[in-house]
């Protein structure tokens, strides 16, 4: 019976979903995606074939991938979501508005109500790619600027990253930039991807479980972390200040962002290894920048000594994308906009091998009282 | 280890949350809410006794009672909401535009982006007003009609069913109408439910959580059930070709929506036997519907019969729905505005006591692929 079980609070250690997408292999200290090891592929692929990877199960043909490719980069934002958008308030949180698109977004699709995985992987690239333009978008649409599309002629990565920042930008740039979607693009069962896999279960289709996941990556104990690291290094200013604000709040008990993570606990994650060497070739390129390099690195080896906590993914995405000059308020949505691919891979699976989540609870109320 | 572990699809019987909100007793076939029993209390209660029971965690003094409808009946739905809904396209669900709509109602609330019990306690009677008027008028707002307010001198229940119905109602239709809210009111850790407190968990904020809610809820496998049901009624027209229709799903194998139920499994959904109570109730008072009362009882027999399987809510509060004259696509939508005062209450105890949802894989896809 369910009342006699245990009960783990957060799901910890409980299986929840059987997966060919994605592993966190601890005792080898490998992220495994469809077989690859994703550090590999954030060295040696580029994004559109990750899609590939993702939603085929098979690394793709550089003929997919230009098909891929030419299906996210051309794919045509529905007016009628850059018209909601240009009526939700610059002050509304940049993640409630990308929420209120993704869901907007079924308006334009007449096959919006199935659950059907082979039609949800046929428009996965077109989707991915309205969901990147959308992101790229958020601000210029808030401030009732007129929304700039990808252009055909140019990869995906690039579109995205000069839509976002509005200039020309550099070879170095959109690699940096290219290694961290593929950073952020899967990684097996974190609280977003559980909560799109429990909405699809119900037979939902995929704008409600990505929706869902949007929700869920606000939140500051998920997605919301990178904006919040952030805000804290440009409060520090300093390698000195940082160490003097991250003291204050460990003293004063406070979570310091961008450190931690549920399944890596006391190691660190491999990711923000990887891309704190992508901010460091990024200065390399730029020739400046190393002031944030080296505050990044005083709160690593503060938090290390004092806690034992290592940096996770955010803790390093977070200054990689400010020396690009995105808007800060853009961190969490290219996250979800990076994630939309492995989403969609748990949207599909869930779909093809369907069982409704419904656990169940551990009564700790009343009873029996009457009205 | 996480990988040495049983796997439960779907996490039945997992133990997913400790709540002190409602519990199924399946040995003493009871559902239990804040320790009373539903059923007495969608015989006895009013839905506003059963909000601020939900809320409060005691049932309500009349003093609290008036002041919980008249902030429910006040609550003035944004422009911006009812803006956007103009917007949305008839064609699209109305599960997909009201999914749309609670992530859009966070623009208006200078407070969206926090997870305070306390903070989501004071607002949740005005959500829950808000919730209700944009499902009363969402098939008007479809059509390009003006959305109609709640009256202040009416109880809530009478105002959500006039602006639905968009006529005077009897008291008869009034209580059938509320005794179906409070039977939708709270039910433990359904799918939408559990997606709510899986997307609370990350600190994000009530909007959010809702949003989630909402999308799991369209699913046929949940909450899009009760439209089902109505379809196949109206489809067969007699018990004799309800019967018939039946039978020749069964043998193609299809499923039959509005019998079974995870947790009930092989006996009936008490709240269908309490509703289907309401029904009779309704008929009786009307003076006609006694062929859709023996549709209704005739499909019960033959599932009973052939399967084993009995009604649930849904197969019985969609006739119930159909003489009140309500949009069939409403059926949904008010499934989830009644559901409004469980889910909060799930969202404040979730960001109570909180612990983040990150449940592990069983990963059986392949392993050593190279780039």
């Amino acid at each position: 019976m369910a009342d006699q079980q245990h009960y783990s609070p957060g799901l910890e250690g409980v299986i929840a979903a059987q997966t060919r997408i994605s592993f966190l292999d601890l005792q080898n200290e490998e992220i495994v995606v469809r077989g690859y090891n994703l550090l590999e592929l954030i060295e040696r692929a580029r994004y559109v074939e990750v899609v590939g990877l993702l939603l085929d199960e098979q690394f793709p043909t550089p003929e997919r991938c230009s098909e891929l490719e030419s299906q996210m980069v051309q794919a045509e934002v529905p007016e009628l979501v850059y018209e909601i958008l240009a009526k939700l308030p610059a002050r509304m949180h940049a993640m409630d508005r990308l929420r209120t698109a993704v869901s907007a977004l079924a308006a334009a699709d007449p096959d919006a109500n199935t659950a059907d995985p082979d039609a949800e992987r046929a428009k996965a690239p077109r989707l991915i790619g309205h969901i990147a333009q959308i992101v790229a978008n958020l601000t210029r649409c808030a401030h009732g600027e007129k929304p700039r599309s990808f252009e055909p002629g140019r990869s995906f990565a690039e579109n995205f990253l000069r839509t976002l920042v509005a200039r020309e930008v550099t070879a170095a740039e959109v690699r940096a930039f290219e290694q961290s979607l593929i950073a952020y693009s899967e990684h097996e069962l974190p609280n977003s991807t559980f909560a799109a896999r429990v909405v699809a279960s119900t037979l939902a289709d995929a704008y409600g479980a990505l929706t869902a996941a949007v929700a869920s990556l606000k939140g500051p104990l998920h997605g919301g972390a990178n904006e919040a690291v952030m805000e804290m290094l440009l409060e520090a200013q300093t390698a000195d200040r940082l160490e003097e604000l991250i003291r204050h709040k460990l003293a004063r008990k406070e979570r310091i962002m961008g450190f931690g993570h549920r399944v890596y606990m006391r190691r660190m994650d491999p990711r923000a290894l990887l891309l704190k060497r992508t901010l460091q070739e990024l200065v390399n390129a730029r020739g400046s920048g190393t002031e944030l390099v080296a505050m990044c690195q005083r709160g690593e080896d503060v938090m290390r000594t004092e806690k034992g906590l290592y940096p996770n993914l955010d803790y390093y995405a977070a200054p990689v994308y400010y020396l690009l000059g995105i808007p800060i308020e853009l961190y969490t949505p290219i996250f979800f906009a990076a994630r939309s691919a492995g989403l969609l891979a748990h949207i599909i699976e869930q779909h093809q091998d369907n069982r409704l989540y419904r656990p169940r609870v551990l009564y700790t109320g009343p009873r029996g009282l009457k009205v």
